[in-house]
């Protein structure tokens, strides 16, 4: 890497600019190149992209290297300014929306319509992803085994293996209201399914994890304890996959999966239905 | 909205499909159509986009409409078959990588790299992501005041106002350390901020909301209570804002935004960095 090339990249949005953030990460991963990023969210006024430009400017002018610049923004006079910059500007939706045109037989709207906005006429969808979120905060950790008629999703594992983020971010990015039950320790002898589970059977999803990662996340909380020693570790998790196995539950091992692959997994093996928000 | 088309649309990725979906969404909410839409993760297999290129293909056949097809698929032999399909396909990445291959000076690599991929090389960084969601679960709703120099962010407001959501949004999505503590209708008589807090002034951000809102969130809640009574939430809300005046401490009415917006305000006005995963 020491011969790469260190570019400065803009995100300028007139919303959070996290779409914009998102689409830019993808893309320039595709490239070998070293970057230093700004991340401009609620660029709305004129003045505001008129300070950014000269920025982007400055930049330029200092390094010779023009910033590449990732926007967003629907008013026109807002944009302008952007445009009007030194940067290499790409409009991170404009490549996407313009051949629709022809394709729908309708002119795009020039209605700001945010990605992650909120309005009256939202609300009660909006409610709904709260309420999946008090729902998972309240079932997290087998605190609850209430109202499981109301859960989509029930994860099981050991501890650290990754119950909790997903849990979470089930709820959070898709409403999903997700239960998470784990095993512990003392349930090893004779590891059973929990009586109050077994008529939700449809909604329980496994998680599993490989001994060696599990001992080094749990060695971070609790170093040198028996909990994370390794040979403890193996055991555990030979217990879980057995019953996984037993029962028939779906599993996944989560080692090498961010929380999004975990979640997006878990919603296609149960079949849940992915809502956006 | 009677008269508008319903257009089919497949978001299709070899990874969570997430950005693709953002990204479709953001194109299509600029025009008047309704759709009925299909998530398709983990598109890996010549077989698998095989599958879906039949179904694409048997939506036109039966509607006459061309399905509206998003994509993102590294693997070419995989990506030619949803290609040749009958949908409207559009590769949602493409537009943008080309143009940088001439202002970086070398060509795109071609090894797969996922937006939301983990492997070794990034556990760390991972780490460091479920550290904040575990920090920040236990620094929920006043739970915990221990450890606040750990802490990048603490959000004040009164039941209901959007604190957790935000907070585990805050961490979730950019790995920072969020403490929330609740205001309650006891504290209202002497309204004053907790002395364990007026130390980390500077990591303080207050959030409040409209009365008229919050009264129908908390009759949600507990119907017909004094908590939820409109008198009761203007009362709490007049003291948290005078109270947020007092200490010159930041704030946001959360009433139309959603925890992206509110999120990304709070990273904005405290000027904290903002991590992406």
């Amino acid at each position: 890497m020491e011969n790469q090339v260190t570019r400065v990249v803009f995100y300028v949005s007139d919303g959070t600019a996290i779409t914009a953030e998102a689409i830019g990460h993808a893309v320039l991963s595709q490239y070998p190149v070293s970057l230093t990023q700004h991340i401009l969210p609620f660029v709305e006024t004129v003045e505001r992209a008129r300070e950014i430009r000269t920025r982007i400017d400055e930049i330029y002018a200092r390094s010779g290297r023009r910033p590449l610049v990732f926007y967003s923004i629907v008013a026109a006079e807002v944009r302008e300014q952007i445009v009007a910059s030194q940067g290499f500007c790409q409009d991170i939706l404009a490549a996407l929306v313009s051949p629709l045109q022809e394709e729908l037989g309708v002119p795009p709207q020039s209605t700001l319509r945010r990605t992650h906005g909120l309005t009256k006429h939202n609300f009660e969808r909006y409610d709904a992803r709260i309420a999946a979120i008090d729902y998972t905060l309240a079932h997290d950790d087998g605190m609850s085994l209430r109202q499981l008629d109301q859960a989509e999703a029930i994860l099981l594992g050991v501890s650290r293996c990754g119950k909790t983020p997903t849990s979470l971010y089930l709820a959070m990015q898709f409403g999903i209201r997700a239960v998470n039950y784990p095993f512990i320790a003392d349930d090893m002898d004779v590891l059973a399914l929990p009586p109050g589970l077994r008529p939700h059977h449809d909604k329980l999803f496994g998680l599993t994890i490989d001994p060696e990662r599990l001992a080094v996340i749990r060695e971070e909380r609790r170093s040198g304890s028996l909990y994370a020693s390794l040979r403890q570790c193996r055991l555990e998790i030979t217990e879980v996959e057995a019953l996984y196995r037993r029962h028939g539950i779906p599993h996944l091992n989560t080692t090498n999966h961010s929380v999004e692959e975990i979640s997006t997994k878990v919603i296609e093996m149960l079949g849940l239905e992915r809502r956006m928000f």
